[in-house]
């Protein structure tokens, strides 16, 4: 296990590089305190007249301004498109306002965006990026743990559509990607947690070091502490980049990286999207999915229970809401396998840092969701 | 000169196969008459539950029931979106119908979208097989002169936003293009000379040969000699694809592809678009790009007197509109440049068959304009 002293020498860190290793189409993710205060992470950026930073209502009035002057020594004219916060304006209005914007300002095909918040605005800004003059640079500044560790690695952009969740979109990489962690200072208690799920993933799937570390020092992530976030940050983007080079386009290996969201996309999709976090939903369904590699032989028995203590330690639930029943979880599968064309797959732990595929008998998914299911 | 004997011995033609050479986005154009009557044309496709047919109300009567024919051996359900005909439904509402369908009708992300029509329903099934799910695969049967010498090839998709035309698109190749001459019989006159005018630029910006062939065949190509038709669709292609094989997303060479175009856009614009039809305006601009060569000492002097005499030939006007002054040129041309970020640029004849970009003098410019306008 690594010692926490070694990592946490220093109180304020030097920023760490993350290669992203994709060919022609190969970035940086820059992680480190106070990135919107200094000059050197923005040198080098595509050089263009025009910089459009994308935000929200949420997180514009927090970091617009700063992030306005970074850019402003680079490009002739720094832009603002400021969006309505939240899921639900994760659309084609929203979407559209963007283009309206940089038409109606006359921005032409060299125009740098600058994502500037969470998952919704970096996956609608890659996505507005992608398609605008068939093409325009952009560099993601997410302002969440969940988009650091998440979704500003991959170039998985997307808007919803009435009739399902990132239905219009692209695989588009963003030239760099800035990972501020002063950010995260602003970030309610609920929302950091949620983060640490998707972090918590990593382990399992893919590192069992990491997996110690992070049960050493859960209490320095919550406390926020800058040295161990941006360890935790790090090694998510490592691992992340890492199977996402080896499959840019989802073709199979890059689905390791769904551990737990077979059972949290169900609870999300049960509950109504948005009544629990996607992080929330994602810490149920990767105990029931760890339950589920014990009972199938392929986890040693207690990791279920190794997993339980550190999702708790963590501030996320562990069992599924009691309005759900199994037969709800099955169903909710369902759709989700109609839309893959396939079996409805589980990615299941061989062995912690090893990751499968593969589909399992319905008996046995609802006797893994009835023993993590909370008691109505 | 090649003889005209040697090219237009037989009544029916073998098919012609163009590869396009883009790493692991190649793919093949395959030319010939009564391909949507036969099968071997259509086998080796994408593999998919569903295929989805994307036409116009005006070319889905004709040929919408056998391309199902063709297809319903290989999948198990075979759909149709018909949008209204015309480039003013060139737009997202259009755009979002296709999805709303294929949504509607759970089609899954190995779905294959087939655009069966001219350079609109390319254009925005394209994009549409992009943006789906964040792409699926899609098939070309274009059914206008223009879509197969033109807009078939090179992978640029693309819908017009109301405040500019192919603003929101994206570069996105089809896994096949099927170019059947006989879908050639149903056009109007008028639209098989517009397409011509595309097939005519290629001979100045690339094959002099190839210049010379049109000028012996061009009464063939009008009455729709099959064979013709074949050798003219099959060099553009090349032509085209060669191009293309080298700049895949227009960082230079791709410009000489649009030779005319910079003087046509202006006729365009000018006269409201779709006054004139695309290759039109693009005939008229390239006579008038043909004087700036001469007047430039680029081409030799005569060429644009061939050129015209060309054009002529092939039923296509060989003067800009009457209404519109060099000033109008100039100013559309200004707005053009500033969605380029650059100087206004014009794509010379530099001797037949090798093009080059560059600036010219606005008075120079619309002494070309003047010298090639109908008088009122």
């Amino acid at each position: 296990m690594v010692s926490p002293d070694t990592l946490l020498s220093a109180s304020v860190p030097a920023d760490l590089t993350v290669p992203v290793a994709l060919g022609d189409r190969a970035y940086d993710i820059l992680i480190g305190p106070g990135l919107l205060h200094r000059e050197s992470p923005w040198q080098g950026l595509p050089r263009a007249s025009d910089a459009v930073i994308v935000s929200n209502d949420t997180v514009a009035p927090l970091y617009a301004d700063r992030l306005a002057d970074r850019l402003s020594p680079h490009y002739r004219r720094v832009l603002r498109v400021v969006l309505p916060d939240g899921e639900a304006h994760k659309d084609w209005p929203a979407l559209n306002s963007i283009f309206d914007a940089l038409l109606g300002a006359g921005c032409d095909r060299k125009t740098v965006l600058f994502a500037l918040g969470g998952g919704v605005i970096g996956d609608m800004t890659g996505f507005a990026a992608a398609c605008y003059m068939r093409g325009v640079p952009f560099v993601q500044v997410p302002t969440t743990l969940l988009a650091q560790v998440d979704s500003s690695v991959g170039g998985k952009t997307a808007i919803n559509h009435p009739l399902g969740k990132n239905m219009i979109g692209a695989f588009y990489q963003p030239v760099r990607v800035l990972c501020d962690l002063d950010t995260l200072a602003t970030l309610p208690d609920r929302e950091l947690s949620a983060g640490l799920a998707e972090v918590i993933k990593y382990g399992p799937i893919a590192d069992p070091v990491f997996l110690e570390w992070l049960e050493a020092h859960m209490p320095h992530l919550r406390r926020r502490d800058m040295t161990a976030l941006q360890q935790a940050v790090k090694r998510s983007c490592e691992i992340k980049a890492a199977v996402v080079a080896a499959d840019e386009r989802e073709g199979g290996l890059r689905a390791i990286l769904n551990f737990g969201h077979t059972f949290g996309h169900a609870i999300e999709a049960g509950l109504g999207f948005g009544v629990w976090l996607h992080g929330e939903a994602v810490a149920a369904g990767m105990v029931m999915a760890a339950e589920l590699s014990e009972r199938l032989g392929l986890a040693a028995t207690g990791f279920t229970a190794r997993l339980v203590r550190l999702l708790d330690a963590a501030g996320l639930p562990v069992r599924g809401p009691a309005s759900l029943t199994a037969q709800d979880y099955l169903r909710h599968m369902r759709v989700d396998k109609k839309a893959e064309g396939g079996d409805i797959r589980f990615v299941l732990i061989e062995g912690i840092g090893r990751a499968v595929v593969r589909p399992a008998p319905d008996g046995l998914v609802a006797e893994c969701v009835r023993a993590h299911t909370a008691q109505g």
